[in-house]
């Protein structure tokens, strides 16, 4: 079973503290705050979203920076995810 | 007696902790609290809302996770249902 | 005298918890609550609402399921009506 | 003098509980509050209102309904008044 | 020295509550309160405001009705002024 | 160094209350209080702010009226300006 | 790694009360409080961002002044940011 977001949505796992990235790096936030970083697990059609014609940039396995006001928290699985609007995701993280 | 939503609404009928869902599956949500899961059980026409022309993309039987603000309650011949907007529901759940 | 509402506006009139519906069926809502449910009694003519060309799908007689917030309440001759734009209607009950 | 509205606003002069409309009704809203009930005194010219183009339906001498909250409130020659955008009229009572 | 206004706003020199129209009426508000008349002292030009384009229809000298909430207060070469949006404007009082 | 705002935006130097304007005037406003009243010392270069194309209006050394909330204070070398969007200016004083 | 802004976002390092900017001057800003001056070291690609197609105007290096209020901070290998979109920067500084 897997998540197929609607429109310009995202999913989004959000990174542990202490989790290493793709790209071999350790994360250095406090240790009491998760970072405000995750990888993207599923990304919607985008399309018309409203009146709007989005086109998605983001892809699956993305590392990106979230902002840590608007996430819609969901559970799925017994896992915990983020779901955002492509719009919403302040930035990609390039290696 | 049905109900049918009007423009871009969808009703739903929330998953009970425990439900096994179409796939077989056991819901690991804790059981205190409801999973932010569904089944679709009316779609609306979709067509002209506002001044936007919303094409409908869920069906009947759809399995999807829905915010956990935002849904419209009601009460109808005795059972619990919500009313949103297609564009509310975050994701459909894929087999 | 009757109610003609302007533009997308519908009148309302809310059913009683015991009331029974056109279609003979009892309401099983709890008696202290009245249902979320109406019938409406008077339908405005549509067009230009704003800068949205509304056309009405909603008809006298139609029975309907409305938000618990919203509606705005009046009262006419003695009894008491809820006014809504068409769109915040959820769905129609269908026999 | 007389009041010209700007736009597509209209100046409504609220009915007293006991007051006999043009059709003969005592009015049966309980004594204690004034009905949400008024008599348009002065309509604007409509026109274009913002980016909308407002074709002006009420007319001077309809007794129309008008919601509880949004109604400006104005004394002019020693008498109360309400001003409103035609849109926020709720229905005219039809003889 | 003079004020022009920027876009669709206007200037406006509040009645006093004493204070004689040019028509000769001696207003009738009660005397703890100033009325909501003002007389128009400068118009702005109109034209593109947002993407909205405004004709102006008030002009200096006008009489008109405005809503107690909504506008900007000044005070130029010791005088009070109150500015506002030629939309905000209630009404036009006619002789 | 020089402030270069950005899209309709303006730089705006406050009076202080003993100053005396171009064109000589001792402003007469209560000198507890800064009057309304500044020097545009900046101007953006206008084009496409969102959806809307801006033609700016205002220049450097204009005397303008702005509204006593909704600007932006900053600090840039040590002196105090304002920031705000030319359409939120109230009016430009003539000589 | 580095940060690739979405959309018309930009990412900002705040510079600190004590710092030099590239011109030589030094910050005059109160010790206590950072001054709403910051370096732009990462700019999105713009285009359409909902419904406007934005052309991006600032650059990598860019030392710009931002509100005190509306930036999205971030933490990033242990250092911290700004992130704001293109049109909530106030001004550009230029030699």
């Amino acid at each position: 079973m897997k998540l197929a977001p609607l429109g310009d949505k995202v999913v989004l796992k959000q990174l542990e503290a202490e989790e290493t990235t793709k790209s071999g790096l350790i994360l250095t936030s406090s240790s009491q705050e998760k970072p405000q970083e995750a990888i993207v697990v599923a990304v919607g059609p985008g399309g018309l979203v409203g009146d709007v014609n989005v086109e998605m940039v983001l892809k699956e396995g993305d590392h990106v920076i979230f902002p840590r006001y608007g996430a819609t928290q969901i559970k799925f699985e017994g896992e915990e995810y983020l779901v955002m609007r492509q719009n919403d995701i302040l930035a990609i993280v390039k290696d």
